[in-house]
């Protein structure tokens, strides 16, 4: 399989499973093409809103092309809300983290396994914000 | 240009409308043929967001099928957030309404184009609310 439809199969886990959780969830068109900063998912829930950008990397490293933080970032910036990476480590188990829990090294964003693990949110922490 | 065509090209000339006042905006993937409930275009400002299904029918009458205001329904439910009609009558002139502004035919939900620039919001009037 694709790496591409690997990443879309594993939002539109991610989707249904904030779906069950009670959200109002969207993919984003064109997210990683589009010329306006765009996250992969957005999430509703009690009028709040959050962005996700979904990791599906296997190892011990996730590395995160530095315009794709600095587009997120600047979503963050105009629209006043948290942006939030999930890296789904194995089936059905995502791990969430806000982007100053990444570490900013010279050609990328980066965090370990080992770090999101300890100091990311597993799903049920994750939800559990917007109740 | 087939109505599909017609109907992304209005979504963008909005998305880029709400980005010029700051907003970060995203088209929806999937719209009008997902299993989730889910309108055309999201803006988020000032910690602020809001749903909008995007309308470019001529003519005196809009006709909005019950399915798709019954699935905007749900979203405003479990977003807790507002979802608009946006009506784009003449070349970058939306006029936006609640869907408490729609009447509820046995058909489909209905506005006409004077009914929509007596009580809808204009561009302005709309983009006033998030600032």
């Amino acid at each position: 399989m694709k790496n591409k439809q690997k990443g879309s199969n594993a939002e539109r886990e991610l989707l249904f499973a904030l779906f069950e959780k009670g959200f109002a969830v969207s993919r984003v068109a064109g997210s990683g093409s589009s010329q306006l900063p765009t996250p992969d998912v957005l999430g509703f829930k009690n009028g709040k809103a959050v962005a996700i950008e979904c990791k599906t990397k296997k190892g011990e490293y996730l590395n995160i092309r530095r315009e794709q933080i600095e587009e997120l970032i600047l979503w963050e910036k105009l629209s006043g809300l948290n942006a939030y990476i999930a890296w789904r480590i194995g089936k059905g188990n995502w791990y969430f983290v806000g982007l100053c829990g990444l570490k900013n090294t010279k050609k990328a964003y980066s965090i370990k396994r080992a770090e999101i693990l300890e100091i990311g949110l597993n799903f049920q922490e994750f939800v559990k914000q917007f109740s």
